[in-house]
């Protein structure tokens, strides 16, 4: 039922990629001067496997759930937020769908199980659950909901499939304290090293949300090198889905943007999962939850954007959208050196 | 004749600011979450005085000059290249050409004083000269050169008077070497603090920069609080041109978005004349010229990209002119907690 999570990625064009090279040199310009949007000009060319990358087909899914956890106090907000802001999203008054708006990206909203559904048609229905369990009694979710969660975000790369780039999303009370917990099993650290604010919870919840992911990670003594063990124990059904969609992205040859602290976590259990999908995601932004810039070092990645963001929901991925399509933009329309004349 | 350098800049509307900032804790978000977007918005709507702040109407003045100390052997590139790139921003080829197309930036070009000027009639001339003197020899301009290139920013600031953003560029074959003396001089710090590798030059040919520059230094032996003397003796036409441009802009109630390392030294010298100007100056990028990192700190002023980009042509401005965007987006088009119903 999993099998399709160990299947290799796609490969990259190593041809396309050389060209790719070969024509940086050739702008208008000082070598290398372009910096980072050189190198993502260069990398979406082999990804693509085309002489001119393009980052206009955007698909943004944004999967929402709820989770057990949450019964400890862990958050600033209450858990009927997740569907009230479920609403928004439908409704476009949330981050992602002002953002969505501006780069054009199709964003569409993934109820993978919150504790309070809601009926609406332009809603995709996915449910594993009213919520994971609480992780601090008993594992968040059984074998059975993390495979379909998994093959939910498969699901969702494979509707993205003819476009150029695919951001995930979520949204979900509590999911910090889950993804916290689940970079500490993979990482093997303890939480006082990744524990954040969160949406921003004062100095004495965020030693009682640290204390809890510890006494968990001390309750459940996870082996680091079992990735799904560790989703299934401590993570979120939003946080899975994410993990399926970056490895199923990353198989059917489409490039990725990941955004903030807990798509990073899932993106980091996708590489432990299948370390060939690597090349396949860009890092958008170092967000301001403590944990993020440990995470994206331990990946070595170089993230886009260094904003202070700290709101999920792919707010900080669409933010570095258009870095993306500039970088194309400069990569295939500026002139030569030859072409303009200009002494190189 | 430079009187008008000393007048006041324009006033930020409180109320706005007062505004802007409720609004930001009302909408659909945890409060702060945000980060840089939040503030670029709070400050722009007191800059411009609305409720609704917007990055629309962007003019790109684009000041190209020659450099007398080009013939110290101080450039990876020979002269004749400022003219071919002055050609190539006409002919739409270079990279500040893609990009002002891609946000849709009115792009003008002018020149202050190039060696070796072309005929073009979409090119404005302002030309203070055939390039400056060699400061290692004599004082870079005459007090008559340094007003007359003042003035050519401040009209290139008048144009823009209608819109939202004013976005000045350089170039000039040298004009690291000519900047990095003048904020050396500005800061009172020895060549070796702030000499980087331009276009991209040998470590000889930087040792041999940072000579120069020291050499220049002490023979000059400025006074830190003369920015008009030191201007006069160190910079070029386009570096005083973009001073008299940021002066201009604050003066006449426009927001200005600085580009890179050479940009950030006019910025510096600008408030140096004209403290109150400081507010209207949105720092688009930390660039991977050396002294760059060091102005922004000394400014006490945080960009908002780090993309190792070291080109200059407004290129960097330009980059981060989507993120200006998308902040104003967000703040005039997501939700209130009430309009939504999301608890707070």
């Amino acid at each position: 039922m999993l099998d399709w999570i160990y299947q290799p990625a796609a490969a990259a064009d190593e041809q396309a990629w050389q060209y790719a090279r070969q024509r940086q040199q050739e702008l208008t310009k000082p070598p290398g001067s372009l910096g980072q949007l050189e190198q993502v000009a260069m990398r979406l060319a082999a990804l693509q496997s085309t002489r001119r990358p393009q980052i206009q087909r955007i698909q943004v899914s944004l999967f929402a759930a709820d989770h057990g956890i949450a019964a400890e106090g862990v958050s600033a907000f209450p858990q009927a937020v997740t569907s009230q802001m479920l609403q928004n999203f439908l409704d476009g008054g949330a981050a992602a769908s002002v953002l969505s708006r501006f780069v054009y990206a199709r964003l569409e909203i993934i109820d993978t199980g919150v504790a309070n559904p809601i009926q609406d048609s332009r809603l995709l229905s996915a449910s594993a659950g009213l919520g994971t369990a609480n992780f601090l009694q008993q594992p968040a979710m059984s074998e059975k909901q993390l495979a379909q969660c998994l093959n939910t975000g498969r699901q969702a790369a494979a509707r993205a499939q003819s476009g150029d780039l695919f951001i995930g999303g979520e949204m979900g009370i509590a999911n910090t304290t889950a993804a916290t917990a689940v970079a500490c099993a993979l990482l093997n650290c303890g939480a006082s090293q990744l524990t954040g604010a969160g949406t921003g919870i004062s100095t004495d919840t965020l030693e009682h949300k640290q204390r809890i992911i510890q006494q968990a990670l001390d309750g459940y003594r996870l082996d680091s090198d079992e990735p799904l063990t560790i989703l299934k124990t401590l993570g979120g059904f939003e946080i899975a889905a994410l993990t399926g969609a970056y490895i199923g992205a990353a198989q059917s040859g489409l490039p990725v943007l990941v955004d903030g602290f807990i798509c990073t976590v899932s993106a980091l259990a996708a590489i432990r999962i299948n370390p060939a999908i690597k090349p396949w995601l860009f890092f958008s932004h170092c967000s301001d939850e403590r944990g993020h810039r440990h995470l994206l070092q331990t990946l070595d990645v170089q993230p886009l954007l260094n904003l202070n963001l700290r709101l999920g929901e792919a707010s900080g991925a669409l933010t570095a959208v258009p870095l993306m399509q500039m970088a194309c933009q400069l990569h295939n329309n500026m002139a030569t050196f030859n072409q303009a004349g200009v002494s190189q």
